[in-house]
């Protein structure tokens, strides 16, 4: 593996679960960046950064946190990419490799690529891992083993920089796929996206009962609940995020499923006996496709 | 513990996951039955079961299995109840007390209580316990350990039949409840029927993405859908009665479902941040009270 890192100077804007782990990959693993530069916005967060060690260096501004890298990967929220690349674009390196881990791509494409500078090479990354744990203190560098980290690259895109980007990822420890930012976005829809909404909405749905019924949930909440509930308690400003910016994939998957919702209630309704197996049945199928990839 | 035996002959109708549970933990923890006999239905299970030897005596015709018992317990899919019943009624003992372990409750009064001969004390209950294997291999005899088990009597039950039930349920390491059938329905309506259909469903509605995006569902099934498919890892004959056995509670809590997952689409689709941000808060506040309770 790596002699010479892969980058001299790698920025992290955002130092949460996720910039955290990278930083903390770069430092264990080796053959990554020279230096560690790790971005954040808030006092608090900046100071605990500062304490764990994780960065060679730490910096509030965005725009001085870039400059000299040679690799910037975007580790916030994507509904604040807008924002950051107006205050970063003007001082981005030529030749810079701009990355990111936002959990949407296509708004990546659309928020980045009208700022992106002549010169520096716009390679978008979602590494498939993550908990429900957030800030610097939830990251940790074996975070991305073993797992898929998928690169949709828009066409054009010099392929040493996305070489180098994969590179980073298999560094990591990741499996590196490729991908249309497009196809992408379906695919998170169905895969986590609309089981987050679905979760978040079920908690809600609970919460509201009559009082008595409300205690009795909260008792009683059986195995199928709980594993709902495990994914609803995920960080809030992250989702909202996510939610608005791969809003058409998300509606699209929704009305898809609520209207296969509905057709099973309806055989409910009217004791469709064989229409509720075959829906079981299904499920089966594919809980045994996924144990098949080992992915269960 | 436990002197004498709760039971002298313990008949459990069905002996897949639950009946070869509660067999196995009247024989390794005491103080339950002096004998068990174990029915099943078809020579496949009857010939495992008398292998696997949990069961002092195994029958396959439930009218023969019920006879001299001074408990029965059906084990058997909630859809079957009727059937059976019509079957044991006319050989159940004098003073014998009906009980069940079935996932609904209104189902069980409505399919036992017309055919209930005099003098037969009916306590139905429901174990919240369970795994996603079925059959008499899967059970075990700690299953009910440390699991609520909660028992609904009809108004006016011999309060001796309860309590031996209830202590039944004890013995096996649960904590007993007691609620009317109508609460009970609704609540394991939200926290493990709708959950479940919801899970089938999504399943399905992946399966009929379009081929390439549904290999690319398997292959990157984050851990949002993972967790959603192990709930849809379950029979299909439990599975097909529980719904259509709950059917007004589990439709009633899907409406409402409904209701707010269309709340929260249309908030996605209007950019409405804060409503987003309130149904994710409610998420979490709710799985937190789930913690506290040392439930997840
Ligand atoms: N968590 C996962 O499971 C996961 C998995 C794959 C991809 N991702 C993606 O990775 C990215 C980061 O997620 P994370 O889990 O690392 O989040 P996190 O732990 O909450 O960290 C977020 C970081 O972004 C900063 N930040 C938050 N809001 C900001 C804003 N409006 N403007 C500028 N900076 C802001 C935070 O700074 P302060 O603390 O200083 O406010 C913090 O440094 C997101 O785009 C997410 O979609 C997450
Ligand atoms: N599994 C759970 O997580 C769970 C939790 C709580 C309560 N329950 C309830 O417990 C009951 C039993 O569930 P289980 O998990 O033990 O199921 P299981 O492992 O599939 O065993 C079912 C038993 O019922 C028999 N049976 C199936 N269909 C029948 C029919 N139409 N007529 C007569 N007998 C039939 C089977 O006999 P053959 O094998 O001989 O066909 C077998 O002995 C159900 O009412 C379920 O709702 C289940």
């Amino acid at each position: 593996m790596a002699d010479a890192p892969l980058f001299e100077r790698l920025c992290l804007i955002g130092s949460g679960l996720i910039g955290g782990s990278i930083a903390r990959a770069a430092r264990e693993k080796g053959g990554i960046a020279r230096r560690v530069v790790a971005q954040s916005r808030r006092p608090e967060t900046l100071a605990r950064v500062r304490e764990l060690g994780f960065a060679d260096e730490v910096e509030a501004d965005p725009a001085r946190a870039v400059e000299g890298a040679d690799c910037v990967i975007l580790c916030v929220p994507v509904g604040a990419y807008a924002g950051v690349m107006e205050r970063i674009a003007p001082r981005l390196s030529p030749g810079c490799v701009l990355s990111d881990a936002g959990s949407t791509k296509g708004s990546v494409l659309r928020d980045l690529q009208p700022l992106l500078p002549e010169g520096v090479h716009l390679v978008p990354a979602h590494p498939m891992a993550g908990t429900e744990h957030s800030g610097p203190d939830a990251g940790f560098a074996t975070l991305f083993e073993g797992r898929y980290c998928i690169l949709t690259p828009p066409e054009g895109t010099d392929p040493a920089a996305v070489e180098r980007i994969a590179e980073l990822w298999r560094r990591c420890g990741s499996s590196v796929e490729f991908m249309d930012a497009a196809t992408h976005d379906k695919v998170v829809a169905i895969v986590s996206h609309l089981p987050h909404l679905i979760a978040f909405t079920i908690c809600g749905t609970a919460d509201d009962l009559a009082e008595e019924t409300r205690e009795a949930v909260l008792k009683f909440a059986a195995s199928g609940f709980r594993d709902f509930t495990r994914i609803a308690a995920s960080d809030v400003d992250m989702w909202r995020d996510i939610f608005l910016n791969n809003r058409e994939a998300l509606l699209e998957m929704l009305a898809r499923f609520t209207e296969d919702a509905q057709a099973l209630a309806r055989a409910v309704r009217w004791g469709e006996a064989g229409f509720i197996e075959d829906r079981i049945r299904r499920g089966r199928r594919i809980r045994r496709g996924l144990i098949e990839r080992k992915q269960a």
